[in-house]
């Protein structure tokens, strides 16, 4: 696909947002383990970057995936990864579901609040003993009367000390294995829900994830998203988009890796020339700017997909394969050129290090991935 | 860019003409170090695959770039890797020069039997002394009257015994370095002109490869393509369609690759279960295939970017770069997961994996490319 | 271990015997598809470097095993990979299980002409549905009174054509899986016994490989090595044995491979200056040899454990596993910085891609090494 | 070289020290950012482990170089990667050149209490504009009667916090390059002599790290280790020993790593089976456990060179090489099989992947050290 000048004054538009509302305050947050959602999220709110694909009925911009695309990658140009994941799964992996299957009621309710940048959502999916394998999740619902009664943990929740709501995922049956799961949103204020403790994370800092309790907390059967049992589907669509997500910032995010750390070899010398001029050097980085371009324009072409109404499960599963296993590649080799600075905890290469580590691992390890992608590839792997 | 019904028809009928005209008989050509062009030439030229872009007025099909790819990918499925390469030569590597800068008299003469298959194409650059280095290059034109009378050695020239003209790059002046070069067709046919010997290769035997010989060879100064001077700067454009036709190729050539290597481990058994069921043999291939899709999205970006008239030289070199890269891992690994029987000479994996080293040497070598495209990304290397 | 000047000297003469006796004929032995075994080997033969650990009762040098590292590492040396891999067949494959286990009439008939280099041996165990699946073998010997009867089909085998006699892996049993098999030395003279075609393959290609066909054949039961019903085991520690003879080879291989780059890329010009002078090819290069000097050390520490008696199987398989990716990505580095005359079939560099080629398959395939290290180490893979 | 039952008697006791001295408190040594060394290294010292190779009659073991290499693995064993730095800088990157060079007066006041871990120790060579480029050296001595006046800035000084002296490398000529350089023990409670700041690093976070400036700094010329004018030459060899240290504690380093890994996936179950039966993460863990064998034995050879009194500078460069990498991607990986849990700041697989990140950066970077090789091998890189 070919970005437009609307995709590129667009892109413009939240550069200078990043530029001037966050990119200055992220050492803060960042020393701070927390960045303050209920400040940033309305201002993003305000230049409708929470809800670019939903309903204007619902708050949302209307617009198509692509700008989507375009928002993500600069996103990507936040300087605290936590951040550009904080507001990546307000806008692309707690909402998607509500806002395609979600009553008007509930759409009302919590997504446009969510879209607006008032309320701050969370996806809460992971267990303590699940890792990467939904079919072994066992937090409970049942029914009672109009009400579900949610007993359960959720590890490892961005955005779970400040979110007002989590859309959860939780068995509604006892059906086991992938059935009987269902979408419930949960306000955090109820009674029951609490925050076990707020997890402290190689990376990511300023973004607050947290390990969730939910001891009989009671919520209105009304807030199933969708069809009562089909949560594990519903939840497998919202995990592409979250792949997406993930791999379109991180386009974004090696770019500028690339370009600081060029910008940084052309002017250090050693040896009587710039850093910059070594070949090997400037082959090594020159070889993880063209996977960025192969990744950039897989992405694009993951877009064109998604706009022509087309299952993306299996070129979602490798764009966030390969954006993990590069982006960790990137941080690797720019502090590694930077030699001994480049290892100072307030210098940026360390904390893309600690940051991009993350990206192999969340919304699906690379093992994960590639099971999705053989599978479908016809390996009958069990 | 998505592909049209319209590409998908095309590519049906490229696909029937490799399985019926050429897939048959390339284990004879194979065996015979040379496969026959002024056979073979025509028949794809009454399909127009060899002259899609050209102007209709040459003969061509004037049809747009996407055609070009579509082509290229369905030659990548032909079973032996010198036949598509010989193809890509008469249609992409040694008449795009001559269709964009060539009067009308020598395109009439030249480039019209060419796309018809009835004259066979050879493309003269590399000498024994250059290497992937254009600027050393020593063959001498020297202006007598109206002729130019040439003289020098060219080297690893495909389809250099059948060739009936030569796109030959030679010097037309002392300025040296990358000046005073000029692009000339050359009819094997003049005297003076020789076959030194037909070369044996690794790989890619049912193509013919020569050691060509010009002493004082005499044609017309009319024979020079587009402007006297200016032939270094034209062949870097050919070139760059080069790339591209090669990495096209390789996309198809990995899926056919993967796709046999699957069936195969499908019913092969070890220790009890298929080999396919081995999560080690699937993951790696699976690597390969997702490699193989990033290539195919990054190709088709550089076509879009082609059709809207951009410079590619940077996205040519990229994906000429990882094509070879991955095409070569493809082979190697498609022949370690046959076990013995992949190492047998009669077997496809031996075949490509001779065929596909290539890849990464010809058309410029992956250490080429990665200057290319470092020195466009800033990196000031001498 | 350190090596002393009394192996220097022993290399030295090994290092004169390819010189002199093996390289300068290689290229016709690769042209003719089979090296002259009866009149190479009594040549080795008369130097002992058929029998350097075998006893002197039998014909052997009484060597330690260092001296069979030092003569493989030399035998590395020779310039056609099909050459080395033939000698270390007859001193270090199908001969060790005889020697250790043979009894004193077995020896005196077969192994001391093969220390001799009278006779030329073959091992067989791979057959056509077990790759290297040895539980899976299927030719079967039926005992007829003094008699052993045999029937089957036996693959891949080296020497095969040319042997004299074969340390055959049968089945004397119906127990089935590892059980019940038996060694038998089965002279190739014998009535049923047949070389069914002689394989042709990608590389090393001067050694003759071959089908082997037992349809009745009947040999004593007296030729039986070892204990009937222990083939297996043994066979197994002589795998053993086979995996360190490649993997001391192999550094002998890249030690040269590497030089000759070297030294050609030093006199080579590109761009201005020597190819060797480019940072990124010298340190790619470098890379390599200082993974040779890993794997020699490796080796070295093996050798020590063999000396002490130890159990080197995990060992073994390590420097099996690492000699195959190294030499193959060796012979690939080479070929590429070789750039177009690397890929001539007529240059070393072309032979050496396609011989290094099995070194990854023969003798147990990376796949299985991997398997028998991660068992050792507590992965209880099925 | 074969290890003995005496190595490993000594092996055990520096592993009861390592547990029960040492690791029980890591965390917290962490957590302040460092570890208090004026209590630990007298520790150290009752064992004789700070002066193993060096004289008696400086209060050294006089052992070989042997006894080295295998307290340098069990530090690796050490919970934090600092602290094993630290202590690998008092007894094998700071003294060496004092013990080899220094006068008896300067090995007494010096030497003898960093061996009894009475006085810390640290060296001094890194500047502010240098990196790994010596030459650019800038700290000056000037001599002023019997006294040396020293102005500079020391950067990235391990110990640099707590540090009783440095062993400095300074100019004391103006001939420039590698010339004129002189080694001088600057106690650091000398005039002039300060902490500018302890740096805050990405890991090694219980080791201090310093900037130090001399600001007409005075100490006597009798502090002068070895000759004028020759410290460049003492300290590369000073080096040379460093880089065998750190690999030698990384093969440690990495053993640990690996069983605590393989421990984790046998009882973390996914998809209905242990994590360590699935055949990819087994085998991807295997090939590292190989590769840190190759590393293992290679560090042996590397000790008999040594011991022979051979000039280990190509193998001590390529051991420092292998295991920056190697340990590099053993931290990846570990961190990557243990999931979300692995990310937790607070898990051993989190600090290993900060720690282990500097092993290719300090004590000569990865780049440094293939230099280095590739010109001992003949290629003439500027």
């Amino acid at each position: 696909m070919r970005l437009t000048d609307d995709h590129r004054s667009f892109a413009a538009t939240v550069r200078s947002v990043v530029d001037t509302q966050i990119n200055p305050y992220v050492d803060q947050w960042e020393a701070d383990g927390i960045f303050p959602a209920h400040e940033l999220f309305p201002q993003l709110g305000k230049y409708g970057l929470l809800g670019l694909e939903y309903s204007p009925e619902d708050g949302g911009e209307g617009a198509d995936h692509s700008y989507t695309m375009v928002a993500c990658e600069e996103f990507g140009r936040i300087a605290a990864g936590g951040v550009s994941m904080a507001i990546n799964v307000q806008a692309n992996m707690a909402t998607p579901s509500l806002a395609k299957y979600g009553s008007p009621e509930l759409r009302q309710k919590f997504l446009k609040p969510a879209i607006a940048g008032e309320m701050v959502a969370a996806i809460g999916v992971t267990e303590p003993d699940t890792g990467s394998d939904v079919s072994a999740l066992r937090t409970r619902a049942t029914r009672d009367g109009d009400d579900w009664v949610i007993t359960g943990r959720k590890l490892y929740i961005t955005n779970g000390v400040q979110a007002d709501w989590v859309c959860l995922l939780v068995r509604t049956s006892d059906e086991g294995g992938y059935r009987g799961m269902s979408q419930i949103v949960v306000p955090t204020a109820s009674e029951g829900f609490s925050v076990a403790r707020k997890l402290d994370k190689l990376g990511n800092r300023s973004s607050d994830t947290a390990e969730l309790v939910l001891d009989q907390v009671r919520v209105p059967v009304e807030n199933t998203i969708g069809t009562i049992g089909r949560g594990f589907q519903q939840q497998m669509e919202q995990f592409v988009i979250e792949r997406m997500a993930a791999a379109y910032s991180i386009v974004g995010q090696v770019d500028v890796a690339l370009e600081k750390t060029r910008d940084y070899l052309l002017q250090r010398k050693t040896f009587g020339k710039a850093l910059a001029q070594h070949q090997y050097i400037a082959f090594r980085l020159t070889e993880l700017a063209a996977r960025n371009d192969l990744l950039r324009h897989h992405n694009q072409a993951v877009c064109e997909a998604v706009l022509a109404g087309e299952d993306i499960t299996r070129m979602a599963s490798i764009a966030k394969w390969e954006a993990g296993r590069l982006v960790r590649e990137v941080a690797d080799m720019c502090l590694q050129f930077h030699g001994g600075i480049g290892y100072m905890e307030e210098t940026w290469t360390a904390r893309m290090f600690r940051d991009a580590r993350l990206a192999s691992i969340g919304g699906g390890a690379d093992e994960v991935m590639l099971q999705v992608v053989a599978r479908i590839d016809g390996y009958p792997l069990s």
